[in-house]
């Protein structure tokens, strides 16, 4: 069935490498940023962003997403644009995950949409969550149940910006990095196959093929119509289990979940390049996973709370066959902690 | 400049009169009713309202369209929604402007977008507001400054439903219907001379006729890029000053936001055909317009409050040519002031 009949077409973003912020004037006089004011703290950012005509500072988290919080940020920015015509209007987001997921809802849905660029402030975002067109609100403690689907027309990579990020962050986004060369499983994996070690010029490389691949994904399925797009949460549903109960960053629990993944997929499909991984991990310093262990009452009701958007008590679960062919499989919650039984990750 | 790069594409929905209330079923076991609640006055409407598998009856009104009331409305919507999948679920609207204005951005957002289908429940709400796609809400007592393109999957003309509605909603609705008629030009303009009385089987085919017609502009220009959806602005820009000034109905104050558009088209462009319409109202049965008589003062400050999305102190007014030939022209403040106190709206 399709959802969102008005919605059929998708249009590739600019997407740009910047080793410098670019001018805030590129986008003419009518340009509203709406940044993570975190960023404040560093001086020549703080510079930039402040010399934007109009400027919109917001405390990442997924509070900024709760849908409570909306109408008091609506009422803000509808008054600080007050007399731009939204036809001339270009809403600039420069944040992580949550801000990217607010400023793009706002960017939908104000004036019936206006223009929106992203420029990503961490690792993550430069590689996942800044591509693809999805905006997410939070109701009630649910994550992601308002939202949108609103491509950005571009999206700029700005070196500066990145490089300021810890490092320990660049680390936890390597394993979204791994999960894209899985799926990609061409020039992108050989390329990560090979690597000894992280070089600063490799990372800017592997940023580009992450990026590429992503798209590769999501313009074939853009709106979720097909499914298709579900195989970008390869390593995500063990991930979010561990993510919410051990409150490990996203990108370190992404880390676990692409390891559970990776070896149910060797048990079930014979994916040969489990113990690649983790030899990669060392290789390239990724940062080497915990042992954990958790009750398996928690797994359990942590799935059935993740899988409240699905039907019948099944998940859809994405395996490997092998590097560039993933398989989608409806699973059971019961298969699921069958597995982690197996792998010891609970008794 | 380019508005929603990701709104590329569209998608007619599908229409169908019915003389009775469709069944509940009809969208499957996954659809979620939101209603106008003075619809439960009627004992058939309430039978058939309560027969849906899930429902959320609202107040229509300008204050449903608060921003500040949409984390309410949508904690309770998702909590009645929990455990449907979006791929399967259905919103379905029954009510006029403000209830459909709600409801389509509900729909547009739930899980980025469920599918949508719109039962209007007025008469203006039949010929006008369910069509086009246009969802809306207010904000800080601007009205529509948030909102989306999001058409229907189907929109339902239910016979049962609108003639329990009262008829000098009616007649008011019927200055939209002439609008319609003069944007057309063709066989529906012609249907609408050569009516000399208001006839039940002739109320049908005009709207049949005005849904077309209203589809045949929206199509050239879905989201508003081109410009020439405004076209359907024709009456509306001294309507809304009226409206807003007389607290007349919608329909009533385009009657005479049209009068005074025509009137202005004679005097510029020659229009012939303004006479018709003072006559046409008699024959018709349309309520006759009242003289009005406004402080030029008052006109101009709701002037440049409704035109606070436009540019340079200038508003698009929309003339007429003859029937089928509308002109789009940017006026001043000053110009429709001089044109009302010539037609003796204000001294």
């Amino acid at each position: 069935m399709l959802r969102g009949s008005n919605l059929a077409e998708f249009k590739m973003p600019e997407i740009s490498f910047a080793s410098r912020f670019p001018s805030p004037k590129k986008w003419g006089p009518h340009t509203l940023v709406i940044f993570d004011s975190i960023l404040l703290k560093n001086a020549n950012a703080k510079r930039w962003l402040k010399s934007f005509p109009k400027s919109y500072g917001v405390k990442a988290g997924e509070k900024l997403k709760d849908i409570k919080q909306l109408s008091q940020h609506i009422e803000k920015i509808v008054a600080l644009a007050e007399g731009i015509p939204a036809r001339q209007m270009t809403i600039v987001v420069v944040g992580g995950g949550s801000v990217g997921d607010f400023g793009g809802f706002i960017a939908s849905v104000y004036k019936r949409g206006v223009r929106l660029v992203h420029i990503p402030s961490t690792w993550l975002a430069v590689i996942d969550s800044a591509h693809g067109g999805k905006t997410a609100l939070n109701v009630g403690g649910y994550k992601n149940q308002i939202g949108s689907f609103y491509q950005a027309e571009e999206i700029v990579v700005v070196r500066e910006l990145l490089i300021s990020q810890p490092k320990e962050r660049l680390l936890e986004a390597l394993n979204e990095m791994t999960k894209m060369s899985l799926i990609e499983g061409g020039a992108f994996w050989k390329e990560m196959v090979q690597a000894d070690q992280l070089s600063e010029e490799g990372i800017w490389t592997w940023i580009a093929m992450a990026i590429a691949a992503k798209y590769e994904v999501v313009k074939k399925d853009p709106f979720e119509k097909s499914g298709l797009r579900q195989k970008l949460n390869l390593g995500h549903t063990m991930g979010h289990v561990i993510e919410g109960l051990c409150g490990y960053s996203h990108g370190e629990s992404v880390g676990h979940g692409l390891e559970f993944a990776l070896e149910w997929s060797a048990q079930k499909y014979k994916f040969r390049d489990a113990v690649w991984f983790s030899q990669a991990l060392n290789r390239i310093q990724i940062q080497k996973t915990k042992a954990i262990r958790l009750p398996s009452k928690k797994i359990q009701s942590a799935l059935l709370q993740d899988k409240k958007r699905s039907s019948k008590n099944m998940v859809n679960f994405i395996f490997i066959r092998k590097p560039g062919e993933v398989v989608i499989e409806a699973v059971s919650v019961q298969d699921i902690l069958r597995e982690a039984r197996r792998q010891g990750l609970c008794s």
